[in-house]
Formats: C-alpha cells, structure tokens, sequence
C-alpha cells in the first residue's frame, strides 16, 4: 500500500460541483492499493494506520487524475504538412482539396498503410504521450470509411488497448466524410453503414461509439440521426462532430438522441446550449482544432454558465489539428477559450470522462476509483497551465503502476 | 573535421533574399571544423577531399541552424500564476494591479531575490531552452529597474554567458517602467537612468543593447528618443518595444534613431511599416504575449510584404509571456500570423540573428559562419512546425560542439 507524500496540491476532481470545483487540497498525500485510490487528504491528517507503509515523496509537486483525451483520430496513414503550409498563407480548403489535400487524402493513405506500420506508429505516439500525464484516451476510426479499413483500424486500437498501458476507447466514425467511391451516390453509403458496417463493428464488439460529422460538406441532421439510430441500437453510444463550422443542428440532435457528448461546438447557437444542459451532454471543446483553423473557439463561458460540463481534448488528427499535446490545449484552453485552469482541468479529467462514459472509474481521485493519477512538475494548476513547457510531467501512474516515472531523476523546477 | 551525412533538408538560412528564402537543401551534407562550417550542400555533391572523415549519420533528419531567440526578459524573481488565472475570466490590468500583480510585482520579486538564486533560476531554464536548438538567446533587464539590481542582473547575464554553453547577448532595459521611488516624479527617474545608470553599465560594458517600451502607460516617444540617445551614445545600439498595446509612434522612433529592431508591433501604422521597410529596422514579432493577451498579432503579411525583415521571438517572461518555447512561438506564427514555415524559420534563425547585430557569425549555415546547428527530428520545415510536439529538437550543437545530442539514442519519428 504506497503512500505518496510531500503533495503541493492534489485535485481530486469530484464528479460533482461546479466546472471550478476540483477538490484541491494543499499540502496532501495520496494512498493507493491494488490498482485503486484508498486514501486522499491533507497529509496531516494521514491516518495513523497508514503510516508504516511505503512512502514516496513527490518533492513538493502537485498531483492531478490522469488526463483524458477523449477526441482523438489516433490512427493515420500518412500527414498533411504541406497543408499548413497553404493555410498559414490564406489558400482555401477549396485550393488545398485541389492540390490532393483534405481529409480524402487521409483516407487514401490510411487504406493504403499496413495495419502492422498504423499498429507501431500508433504505438509510438502513444509512448510519447503517456510521457505528458495521459491514462486514457478516445481513438476514432474514420480514415479508412470501407467496411475493411475501418474493422483494420479498430483492430489496432483493440491491439493497441491489450498492450496494458493506457487505456484505448474506440469510437466508429464510419461517417466522417463519403468515400470517393461513393461520391455519386450518399444514400448507398448511409446504407452501407447501416446494414453492413455497423452489424460487422457490433459483430467484433470493438467499438463504443458511434460518431458522425454533422456539417454541410459533411452529413445532414437527417442523414445522421438515422446513421446514430442504428449504432445505438447496436449497442453503441453516440457521440457528434456538431456545430464546427456552421450551426447546422447538431447540438440539438445530440440532445435528442441522447449522445454522450457534443464536439467541436465553435458555432453552437443559444438554443443548442439549453438543449445540451437540458440533457447533461458533455461539450468536448478542441481549442487545438480552433487554434489550427484560425477559427473562433466555442462560447466556453457561456456553456459553463449555462450548466454544460465542457471537456477539453486535442482532437489529433493529421489535418485541422496535428498535435497531441493536451497540456498546450488545457493552456490554448485558458487564453482562447476564458477558462480558468481549474476548470480546464476539470475539463480534461473527469468531465473528459463522462465524455466517454469511464467517469465511474477513472477521472477523479476519490477512494475506490482508478489509481490512474500523474505527478506535475508545478506547485499549482495555475502555474502549470500558465507557465508552458514541453513537458511539466514527471510520472504517469496507471492502476497504481508506473508507466513513466522520473520525478527522483529530474530535479524541481526553479518555482522561486 | 567532421562530416553530418543522410540530412533530409538543410536550412543554410542565408543572410540575404526573401524572407521565404531559406536555402533549402534536400538530402544533404554538412562539414565544419575549429567551430565553423567549412561546406553545406547535396551529399551527392561532397567534395571526395571530405569523404575519408568522421562520419555524423543524421539519420534522415532536417538540420537548421541554431534557433536564436532575440527577445526574453531571462532573469526575474517569481512568477504571475495568479494573473494568468485572472486574465483567462477576462479581468482587467487594473484588476490585476489592485490585486498586487502586474509588472511592478516582478520588480519587487526581483529586487528581493538573491544573484545567486537569479543565477541558478536562469541557468536551469538555459539547460532546458538549449534542447530545443536554440544557441544564441538575447536577455534584458527591467525587473531591478534601480542601479544595484540592474548591474546585478547583467552580471548575472555575464556569468550565464561565460559558462559557455549557449551566448547571452544582454540588453539594458531600465525603462520598463517607472519603479514605485519614482512614481510621484518620472523625470527624477529618467535622469538617473541618462546620468548614472546607463554611465555604470558602460564602464561595466556589461550590454550591448538599450531597450525601452514606449507605451502610453510607460515612457513617451519623446522620452524614449532622450534615453536611446543617451544610450546610444555610450555605445549601446537601440532597440524598442513599439506599437504593442497602441500606435505611439514607436516604429517611426525606431527608424528615427536607427535601432537595430523594433519589437511587438501589433498596432503598428501602414506609416509606420514604411518607416521600417526604408531604414532596415528588423520587426521582431512576439507571437506568444498576442497568444497569452488575447491581442491580434503584428500584420506580418504587410510587413513581409513591405520589405520588412519580421523575426520571431517568444518574449519570456513572467507576465505577457510565461513560456521560453522558441518552437511553440513559431507554429503559432503560422497560424496567428500568417507566416510560412520556411518565412518562421528564416525569422528565428538569420533575422534574428540580424536584429541582435549577431548575423555576421550566426544564424546561417554558410561557410565560414559558426557552426551552429539543431538536428530536428522532422523531414522538413513543414513538417516541423505543423506536428507540435513537446521537442522536436535531438541536438543541438554549438560551436561544433554537442551542447545536447540524442540523435542516436531516440529512434526516428514515424513520418509515414
């Protein structure tokens, strides 16, 4: 039973509260069995009982849940750097869809990749992530769109899960954009995902999510009601790609379908906020994405106000957002956003949770929850998020195991 | 005489041409002795008189040369967390003030903290900021603001500089602001800066540079001409924080006195641009406080387009600008500001170099200049500043010699 001491602040981040409420206690200590929190408090107020076992100092860091990145597109073939190119100087998706850019790009060279060199690409940025504090993350399909691709791509995060480091949510997004083959003729790819993908991914029990891109380029309101119909009824939960880049209602389907969550959200309108606090969907914002395209971010404070959980995620992906650093999104968070760095980490632990249905497990630091915790190299969430570095973490637990650990290695930080 | 093989592309980063000129090299060679390049060009084309020496394997990277950050304020005492949290619920400056932040609380954090623990803050920031490729960092003043302290943080500089890792080029900045002795009588202060600080720092000869922030809220365009010219006049070159938070003539001054560059800039006039483009003032842009403000950047597009060399810092320091990112400041100079890769890269390389009066030795890859250089883990510009990562950086060389190098430990990024 490892006792960790010497905590400048420990959040615990309680399910409940306000978006601010993250349970902050200075000078604590943190007590983990068996792969589970026993004890979070005050170190002066350690019970005796523990007082005898194993102590690890956290040499007067602070101690945060492990992050949760609950948007991501993790597996790709190929990137799109000539792209950023074109956009940091003005070209229009249009000029850059021209070039042999845009998401089709992605999908071509996802289908062709071997699922072995998407597996060790895949595997690679993952160890450089669990490096920045991440447990867990959302990994989306959507890049390969046929029946085979997609099934590939689950199958790697399925892999990918089974390695036993952090843990892999799969999401299908079979309906991220219509596949080139199936230009001429939407309604027989919907079909194709209902009567074909969607019955295969139930089959393979691999995905728990079902997403879809409600945009004019994209799918209808219609068209994706129908589609995450029958991915619910397959026992998937919804999730949306919703109000990105116009208000075209997606907000409000994900309220009516009940989804978990409602992404993106920059042009959400005030209608869709009541309907999202009306039905407790989770707002995942993606100040990366807003960052990337230039684009205004969502009315953060106007969802928090209105008693919407707003997650903060890094939506990476090799186009609108090729970074996979959720502490510069918690930061981007703060500045674009007008989010305090409390609520930002509240948004990026256990609401980023919710957001994939694992907050009754992990996301906070309460007794009986997940030892998934990390240690930041930071007396405080403010000065973590506000003083930017590469990277502020120094060890990422998982179940009570060390996954990265070099917090006797690197000395502390010069806060003075 | 070592030779650097299997170089993706090499940057020279030559002194004239457009911004955008940055002398890209594909699949590329490198060869430097006693500290200096002797040859850069295609492997193919390696002179065979080269070929019997050590070989380097860059292992399919890009090399640059060695990132230059040509505006931090390095040494201060403390830090502003509070304010970051203040500034993302979108409270005032004076909210700030009255709540004792703000600049003046750095000045008495800096006043209060002992040469040797400003040493050791500065010297652990430096170890970090050299592996992300950076060899050359310009450092002011303006946090002692009285004679002792200013000595005392230039000394400091000094003692950085000569432990002989990367160069410190150190710039007086006294005119920050008014310290609070002088509140009641800006003149007073203004005196002892022409009569007795700026005559110490020159018997000292501790800085190169004289900087001033001509603001409304800090010193006037007529106030700040009386100071330059003092400084100037003891030897210093002039450099000016211009146009940051309105247009106050800063730019015109800066081309009036001949300073070497005028930084922020993002409220500069088209008039002002023009005074600019005619007189070879460099821009430095500060991507990182627009970032951390919330300000709209610096028109770099006019400013390019003008003629107008724009450099690219990150302004450290512990209010406007809590980050020493060189490589975060120059991806979001592409997305905020509107810059190419290759247009970044030549403005924290060759410009940079060129607005601390530092580019007849650095900032290039040509022959003869010093050698050095970063290998970058990436297969391009593009690429690089596309795909944020923590650090990208795998060495950084200095003079010829490895100030950090992990080419061949870290394995090759899968950039498929």
């Amino acid at each position: 039973m490892p006792v960790l001491k010497n905590i400048s602040a420990l959040y615990t981040c309680p399910t409940d509260g306000l978006q601010a409420d993250v349970g902050e206690i200075k000078d604590a200590a943190l007590v983990w069995a068996d792969g589970h929190i026993i004890w979070a408090g005050p170190e002066s107020e350690l019970p005796k009982s523990y007082r005898g076992y194993l102590t690890f100092d956290a040499r007067g860091r602070m101690v945060i849940p492990g992050l949760i990145d609950c948007h991501t597109h993790l597996a790709f073939g190929g990137w799109r750097a000539a792209e950023f190119e074109m956009r940091s100087l003005g070209r229009s998706y249009l000029d850059i869809a021209k070039a042999g850019g845009g998401i089709l790009s992605s999908v071509s060279a996802t289908r062709g990749a071997e699922p072995e060199k998407l597996f060790e690409k895949s595997r690679t940025l993952i160890s450089d992530i669990i490096k920045l504090g991440v447990t867990t993350i959302e990994a989306k399909t959507g890049y390969g769109l046929d029946l085979d691709t997609e099934l590939s791509v689950l199958r790697v995060y399925r892999q990918l899960n089974n390695l036993g480091l952090i843990d892999i949510v799969s999401t299908y997004l079979g309906a991220h954009t219509i596949p080139p083959e199936y230009s001429q003729d939407r309604r027989k790819y919907i079909r194709a995902i209902i009567n074909t993908i969607i019955p295969m991914v139930q089959i393979e029990g691999s995905a728990r999510f079902i997403d879809i891109f409600v945009e004019d380029s994209a799918f209808t309101a219609d068209e994706a009601r129908r589609i995450l119909t029958a991915g619910i009824e397959s026992g998937m939960r919804a999730k949306i790609h919703a109000d990105q880049l116009s208000a075209c209602g997606g907000a409000e389907l994900a309220a009516e379908v009940g989804a978990v969550s409602a992404d993106h959200l920059e042009k959400i309108t005030d209608a869709g906020i009541q309907r999202l606090a009306k039905t407790g969907v989770v707002a995942v914002s993606l100040p990366l994405a807003s960052f990337y395209l230039k684009q205004p971010p969502l009315p953060a404070r106007k969802l928090i106000n209105s008693g919407v959980p707003v997650a903060v995620a890094t939506d990476f992906n090799p186009g609108s957002a090729p970074s996979w650093h959720l502490p510069l999104a918690m930061t981007m968070a703060c500045t674009m956003q007008s989010m305090s760095p409390a609520e930002v980490l509240k948004g990026a632990t256990v609401y980023a949770a919710r957001a994939i249905s694992v907050d009754d497990t992990v996301g906070s630091l309460l007794p009986g929850r997940q030892a998934d915790f990390a240690i930041i190299d930071a007396p405080d969430v403010n000065h973590w998020l506000y003083h930017f570095r590469p990277n502020a973490c120094v060890a990422t637990y998982k179940k009570g195991r060390a996954l990265y650990d070099v917090t006797v290695t690197v000395p502390v930080y010069p806060w003075y």
